[in-house]
């Protein structure tokens, strides 16, 4: 049995830091010290945060910054006293000497409290590795969050529509159809869900080769058009993560193929997941679904074609979080991990190609937690 | 004359690192290697990225990842390589042994970079402080920010405004006026301007008192409404940040004497700033206001009372950035950095009130920033 590794130290705040969200269950804008010890959670955050902390966090200790700032000028009255100068006091006062800190822990407060004694170990992989494992009530906020996506490709699909083609242009209500234009009605539609969608991707064309242009300008009639949208539920934090291709016009042949290989690729994967196998392997699922069909890919000087990103990655209340499905990761996929499933294949002059859901991992096939029709010509 | 400090390095993604925005002048949204050499700007990107950023960013070389990864996993055979890994490559190629860090760099890339051998120092607070003289390119971005967070204050006041007062509910076309309905309409103004406004906050009476409390549920006539909208504009990247506290019914004189004694600090403090004074005793000027008119900030075991944030923060690709003017922060103002200044008193009882524009420091009166009325009772 591993020794147990010293409680985690938290310096970030919940916007940027999905462990700090995680760790308090309440949202701190600026960034505040958290840490474990003897069992509890404790947080340190000042009079601008105290009260609504203190009331509805999931820390058992909330203890006031501005004391401890205060004994901190009073005893480092050399230097500008900071959060390490805190943490060192409070974890003084609780005799405690070490601590577990993420990956990601700013290295200034990190060198800092080295120096001042205190022994950090740096986690090897997540802090907090059971935010991997989604609760039910987790993978449901997750599910809110694809709806939430769903209800942005309803909007983007019902413009192109209801668009009409005028050579290479599409217009709708009197105006071309843009990729702003649709990113405006997906991300509507998310506000109104009540989940914000930024860096929304409308990519068409040659755009949509490069997979994360976020597109602009206008989108072609007879051309894939890549729509990827990953809002974030202001309620809980977690987010959806979700792609559909769509085109608008007459597909070519070549068009007609390349979607047909991304969603045979994506079932495949899909067929392949389950707890205990690895993330490389369910890549390689999708590789061979392409070679197969002869869609190759290349590294060239001016940039890469065909499949060259991962097939997935964990979803939660990051964006991308541990763990991923990758030619090179080996990655086990655990009970409960929620992770996208998103192949792509992509050729400048024919076009881009992404379908992405989303699924949690169970013993036997996954449980979807994404749904949205495939239809993509019309 | 200091010696220059090595040149910068950076491992984040721009959504969360301003720093490797500015550094860049491009979005990357996952974590990349960015590093100063020779006078010239480096980055390392995946084949995702590559073309993109080749084509589109500021970085006079840009580097595909995957060769790096390759080279690292033939020569530590041991391990899972990384971003240290990676930087370490990269460094020797180019005979480079040293660079200076941000504070907020991660401590994992920053323990095994000085395992390596690589010399690093951390930078004593900005990494990239050109970053807070805002060009006049940079000025108007963040005007255009304000601008967005306006047209929220002017859709809040609309329904506020034609609602109708029924016993303590505000009725708007049927239905009860709530925090969220405002929200909806603020973020849908900002959006449609180009802008996207999270974490707004709407918060009525007493939650008005907690100055981060974001705002749920019913406003009710008569009380106080702090409107505080910061919202970042998608084109530039840059933020604006404004706040107003409005009123639907009648104030008591009590109310009055509140709203006119933070209007009041807010002009004191907007007229002391200018180049060379110091952030702190802008703020002196705001608690000097308030004292005149008898309002106490008091620091009770159930939360402050008073006056208890700092007057204002410098603003620009981060909502929060330096530099910041506070009552504990020897910080002198310097030309062509921008601020807010949003003095607030928060009494629960009585309420909160905060009023917020964005001034840029010049060697005379500042320039405003910012613009939307200060009628607040209707």
């Amino acid at each position: 049995m591993p020794a147990a590794l010293p409680p985690p130290l938290l310096y970030a705040d919940t916007e940027r830091s999905a462990d700090a969200l995680y760790f308090g269950q309440v949202d701190v804008p600026d960034p505040f010290v958290a840490f474990g010890h003897g069992g509890r959670k404790y947080a340190i955050v000042s009079a601008l945060e105290f009260g609504r902390v203190r009331r509805t966090s999931g820390f058992d200790v909330v203890l006031p910054l501005e004391p401890f700032m205060q004994r901190a000028r009073d005893r480092w009255e050399d230097r500008r006293p900071g959060p390490a100068e805190v943490i060192f006091l409070a974890a003084g006062d609780l005799g405690r000497r070490e601590f577990t800190v993420p990956e990601d822990f700013p290295a200034g407060v990190y060198a800092r409290l080295r120096d001042l004694g205190l022994k950090l170990t740096i986690s090897d992989g997540p802090l907090l590795p059971e935010r991997e494992i989604k609760a039910k009530r987790e993978a449901e906020a997750i599910r809110e969050g694809n709806r939430c996506s769903a209800l942005g490709f309803a909007a983007a699909e019902k413009i192109l529509r209801s668009s009409k083609i005028r050579g290479r242009r599409l217009v709708h209500r009197g105006r071309t159809v843009t990729s702003e234009m649709l990113k405006f009605a997906i991300e509507s539609a998310c506000l109104q869900a009540g989940a914000v969608s930024a860096n929304t991707i409308v990519a068409g064309g040659d755009q949509a080769c490069d997979p994360h242009d976020r597109g602009s300008g206008p989108l072609r009639p007879h051309e894939l058009i890549i729509v990827d949208i990953f809002p974030r539920v202001t309620a809980t934090g977690f987010y959806g993560d979700m792609t559909r291709t769509f085109l608008r016009g007459k597909a070519s042949d070549a068009q007609r193929s390349l979607v047909a290989a991304v969603r045979a690729a994506q079932l495949a994967a899909i067929r392949g997941i389950r707890a205990g196998v690895n993330g490389r392997d369910v890549h390689r699922r999708c590789v061979e679904v392409f070679d197969a069909r002869g869609f190759r890919t290349e590294h060239r000087s001016k940039g890469s074609v065909g499949f060259f990103h991962g097939t997935g990655h964990g979803l939660g209340l990051a964006v991308h979080e541990a763990p991923r499905m990758s030619p090179s990761v080996d990655c086990p996929l655990r009970r409960g991990t929620v992770v996208t499933v998103e192949p792509g294949l992509y050729y400048p002059g024919l076009g881009g190609c992404r379908v992405e859901d989303v699924v949690q991992v169970t013993a036997g096939a996954p449980l979807m937690l994404s749904r949205y029709h495939y239809r993509w010509e019309f």
